[in-house]
């Protein structure tokens, strides 16, 4: 999606230990004609895959999947991180390991929230070492619900998560793949 | 707003101890059709005012900001709960106490995000202690920015919150003011 790397290259900070800031348009700033632009294009990407819910993970996922939704006119569902007495049903839950916040952590979906007959795609901010991925998939495969894809809007491809999810047969699909950002220049994967 | 209310009514749940689960269509899962409805009553409630950012706070604010700042076609910028490595900057923090999980966090937002030209409006699901709008707020102000009002789903009008922050001369907007819930019936305040 050329004007989303193009977005990247213009306000995206690199920093060290492969850290991409894109704070602030993405994921603490929201620039949200960006946020539009990126929900129309994943609706062309998964065109005609009867996707009947959006399954994405707090915090900075909510609103792009919020967005896309608006597109897809389906309902959107969040993974909680954290337990709350306001989350009592019964869950599917799975743990994530972050690289971020140096820890596990559980990730969790009221059952009644997914059943056999949907149909999910996944949409999140970020794809690197994949495990916040891993735990989203292992919930939709709990439920019994089917897999369309993953709409991923930066995957940092110099890291194994996009090959490991695509060898397990998922559709990932990424806006802006970056294979490579060494000495700060953002080196784009032609999509 | 009446299609709010009669959604609670249909789909809410009351619990002991004051708990009104809404999680099958505000924050858990979304009805996106009807985020999308919220927002422009929100854009309705606050037009003329110039408002140019929204804020709110993770995890449950950053859908309905998302999709009611496509209708004022501006930002949002979200609080952050917790500390990473990628948020490195300089911080606007106030200290939360969440009655939900019973314990103090902080919230934060990095200063370059919030500046004295800003004209806000604050958005949020739930108005209930009014601990997490107080932080908002006490951010809003320490950035020098111009609080324009605040934007809220439910408010539960049999506790404080609501009253405080009028109190303090900031523009409350409830959709849905709950005046009462015992033995599981929901009383709304005419609004």
């Amino acid at each position: 999606m050329q004007l989303l790397q193009e977005r990247i290259i213009k306000d995206g900070i690199v920093k060290d230990g492969d850290i991409l800031k894109v704070d602030s348009f993405l994921n603490h700033q929201i620039d949200i004609d960006l946020y539009d632009k990126i929900g129309a294009e994943f609706k062309r990407l998964f065109l005609g895959k009867n996707i009947n819910k959006i399954l994405t993970i707090e915090a900075s996922g909510i609103g792009l999947a919020c967005v896309t939704a608006q597109h897809f006119h389906v309902p959107v569902v969040f993974a909680k991180k954290t337990l709350s007495k306001n989350l009592d049903g019964e869950t599917y839950l799975s743990s994530v390991y972050s690289y971020t916040h140096q820890k596990n952590y559980d990730v969790q979906v009221e059952k009644k929230f997914l059943t056999k007959d949907d149909r999910i795609l996944i949409i999140d901010d970020f794809l690197a070492r994949g495990k916040a991925l891993l735990g989203l998939i292992d919930i939709v495969e709990q439920s019994g619900a089917s897999l369309i894809g993953a709409g991923i809007v930066i995957e940092k491809g110099f890291q194994e998560g996009g090959a490991i999810i695509r060898n397990m047969g998922v559709d990932v699909k990424s806006l802006a793949i970056i294979d490579s950002m060494e000495n700060g220049k953002i080196v784009f994967r032609n999509l």
